[in-house]
């Protein structure tokens, strides 16, 4: 027998219908040149050109939206040097309501003035765990925001979902696997969870670089681990899992595989020459896994969520 | 009273529905960011997405899939170091006979192996206009194939015609203007004339680098003319009009505009950071040249070909 646990189907259609007007349909793009190359057919999700260039977008505003009023109107506020930054800021402009963002101090400019833009308030801190944490319960005290969480938050984990629901409804084929990154594991959770409830004969495959691979000791012992060393260019995955995020992986996920930096720069350079499109290092993992395991994957339908595409194009790895 | 050059309608409505089942029809896509940004309503009609990666694919399908069996059978030669190159491979494999192509013997290795992919003879030649046409001559003295040129030819002129039909077909807008770049002109003689039959009161605009400006003198004159000197990074846009082309963009085509290097650049580096999408230099051209006129698209609903998506990651120009 199954163990559900939250978010539920009727939760994630809930997610879905809340946050449409706000986010892209993203497109599913098929690339006849990488099937060959890879001996699968393989459906990508293109979340590189959802809102503010990642899926983030999804869990952030669904968490904003699922708000009261009352607490909309004191604002939101989360840390984050990342895509979650700027999911929250975009979402709080969604409502009309003010994002606290605590953002480390040696943030790429870049990252700070997209926050900026969607006219969140920055607040820098030291770049340690605890300087965030204790900057952050600084700012929600000030101001009375609520805080989200970027992964570990069932309000996140059912817009995260929400990717995943419409590859399987878009793509219009039974998937043998669905493949995403897993970094805190919203995305992975909500992926695991979408396919359960919509495409319940779909195993879901993770993949996880080798220079933060936490998830996969995780999956092992059934605990949140630490990685034994974070060293990656896929910097949107250093985080450990979370205590809502690993349950649902360990129920409904079947497999977590690794890969080297080298492997991801390599799958990453093939989607950018070959389908056109930008990726960031981080949402060429699954793709990255997939290539190093052909014979798993060999002549199978794989779903693969193409997370972001937010590069400084000035540091490139190639 | 307006004068009509071929190719007629008629053709380009031959031309489109003869290669519809050998190109993609390319997605039109917008971006709203840069919609503020430029202050105009842009829809980008993505050839980046194309077969071979570029637009080139419609004229060489066209040009190959026009020939009589016995013409087919005795092969197809061009000289080209680019997209046309792979294009006329492309074009020779779908009809299953020998393409033949004349490449400069500096052409980059990855653009070689490209033609040779699609399974292409290449002949290497000195790099000079003199030395491609001789050696081009030869080939065809050789083989009896049928020579097609990369943009004076009326069926290649009907095919790159297919790109604006297909984004005046999709958009679901009247357009003021289309804008493309110009190089031998293939694409913007057969933009313009889609507009005139497919649009009428849109006008068309052509977007030039500052070094191969060669298209707006003879737009002054009349006549084919020279560029003063070519150096631009564009370096799809180095070839003078042909006999061909230059009456017809004489005839339909508004105004040429010309941008620097860095102007391309900036172009380009914004739609691969807000659209996520990988387009070469010389596809940032028009581009580049409505940021540059603002004054002149306010407000307007324009439609911009972007025409290939075919670049070295290894030379960024950032």
């Amino acid at each position: 027998m199954t163990k559900i646990t939250p978010p539920t189907q009727a939760e994630i259609e809930a997610a879905h219908a809340r946050i449409k007007p706000y986010i892209h349909r993203t497109p599913v793009l098929t690339n006849q040149t990488l099937n060959e190359f890879a001996g699968a057919e393989i459906y990508f999700k293109c979340e590189n050109f959802q809102k503010i260039g990642a899926f983030k977008a999804r869990g952030g505003v669904n968490a904003v939206l699922s708000m009261t009023p009352e607490e909309q109107a004191k604002g939101v506020a989360t840390h984050s040097s990342g895509n979650h930054a700027q999911a929250i800021a975009y979402a709080a402009r969604v409502v009309g309501t003010k994002a606290y963002i605590v953002m480390p101090d040696n943030s790429p400019e870049v990252k700070v003035k997209a926050v900026q833009g969607y006219g969140a308030e920055v607040t820098f801190c030291k770049n340690t765990p605890e300087e965030r944490q204790a900057t952050l319960e600084q700012v929600v005290a000030r101001t009375g925001a609520e805080f989200v969480h970027p992964y570990n938050d069932y309000r996140v984990i059912a817009g995260q979902a929400t990717a995943a629901k419409e590859l399987i409804e878009d793509a219009g084929v039974a998937f043998d696997t669905l493949m995403a990154p897993v970094g805190g594991g919203g995305l992975l959770s909500g992926t695991a969870l979408s396919a359960l409830y919509f495409s319940p004969n779909t195993t879901v495959v993770a993949g996880e670089p080798e220079g933060a691979a936490d998830a996969i000791l995780s999956f092992r012992s059934g605990q949140i681990e630490r990685a034994p060393f974070v060293k990656t260019i896929a910097d949107g995955l250093l985080t450990p899992l979370g205590d809502k995020t690993l349950p649902i992986i360990l129920d409904h996920v079947s497999e977590i595989l690794t890969v080297s930096d080298e492997e991801i720069i390599a799958a990453m350079r093939l989607i950018w020459e070959r389908m056109k499109i930008i990726i960031e290092p981080s949402c060429a993992v699954p793709f990255a896994a997939l290539l190093k395991n052909k014979e798993e994957f060999a002549g199978k339908k794989v779903g693969i969520i193409l997370t972001g595409g937010n590069v400084d194009l000035g540091r490139l790895p190639f």
